[in-house]
């Protein structure tokens, strides 16, 4: 697969955008051809009852990695929406930082499924906790 | 299906110990024998790049609605973990108001399985933008 | 939600054929404005290792219920195929038929979410045994 | 990831019991710590309107796949029942076999999560047409 021209810019701008992933704290670290990482560093108030961090911070991030490797391989002008996700929370999300890594497994003119796989880092071990396979929509054009 | 003795106290507690609830700022509204709302004023700092609320928004509030239901229905001393969830998105989510209804579709001893519809209220109409259904493992005695 | 005309017409004969469905030995019973039910009467060949009946049975019919939901709000000419679907099995599927009784929750042009309930029956009892949620892509015009 | 002590025949035995295998004309082909394939001829009466393989034929054997690598790493005297899976259909099922090739993505004590990946070959060519992801409830001892 190769990423449309500018893929990683178009991805960057529409992530600065995103000013959900800005309250998160989450960062855009890796924009390839079909292939997104973002990272997360774990604080307070991300959280859930166990101090584990919370099924929907997991999520978010999962699924902003999964549009945006869709997105890296459609052509400018482009947009993304996703029509559905499904995650398994493999492992308790604890430690210093998450980071979850997205690839395309599908890609196509009106749909794309992408899976991403999310890891928890702690005390320099990387596990993985969870597994989120998405469906993700096209648009074009200002469609 | 009868609530738990006390399950409305261990479900605001759990709920409250969930600091993401309030970094979202949402609210518990309801909780009866396997059902739960949850509800969220839209605000900025949930968005996503096209300025509707973020997925992961959608599906932390759906998801803890539908852990608590499940919660409802357990006997003292459980807790609630969420195995997997799938969400499907069905509109954008735009306007003043999200409001969670989660209820157990099937209570077990260790899974149970839940879902939950997600409403946004704009100009005094409600429509549904999402639909959650969720596995939640039980655990007992600080299993 | 209304019925596109000659809905039924449509649904029976895609129904018809669906060749696996004559080998399953299901049968289309309902077909309304957004719902579809499909009956199954359970026999050998059709069971897993404990004697319920298999998943993918379950699946099949649950799946063609969906998408035929989906259909009959569709414009003639309009087809049918499923992008995903996530079923919940809440209880193993033993009995003498299997009823999976499907609608539309959200009708697109290009993309409709429907769930299905599957019951079991036994002994005169009706239980539900597994709830689908699928993504329906519609096609048009030989597209 | 090791496979249990007589992990193949025990998987081998509780595939021969499930008469729905046998009734689609599926093989299991591979059985490793964490691994099984199944293979499956393609003809007709597993299809459906437009003459590809029926999505419920394409999710039997990977689900059933998907629960048997799950199998293969447990001890000896266990069982197991999928909970729920997840299947995003990728591309048409055509061709002349197919083969499902699961794997384990977390082995638990009492939930597995495992993934499958669907292929299909056709002029000697193989492609994904499908992804699937499953949660699987372990039991041991008859219980």
């Amino acid at each position: 697969m190769s990423a449309a021209p500018d893929a990683a810019a178009r991805v960057a701008a529409s992530f600065a955008a995103q000013d959900f992933m800005a309250s998160l704290g989450a960062r855009l670290t890796v924009v390839d051809a079909g292939r997104v990482d973002i990272e997360l560093d774990v604080r307070p108030g991300l959280l859930q009852q166990h101090g584990f961090v919370h099924a929907g911070v997991v999520s978010a991030i999962a699924d902003s990695a999964a549009g945006y490797a869709a997105l890296s391989l459609l052509p400018a002008g482009s947009d993304v929406l996703t029509a559905e996700f499904k995650i398994n929370l493999l492992a308790p999300a604890r430690g210093t930082r998450l980071l979850a890594r997205a690839r395309v497994v599908r890609s196509g003119r009106t749909l794309s499924v992408c899976s991403c796989d999310v890891f928890a880092l702690q005390d320099g071990v990387e596990k993985q906790i969870a597994l989120l396979v998405s469906t993700v929509f096209a648009m074009r054009g200002g469609t």
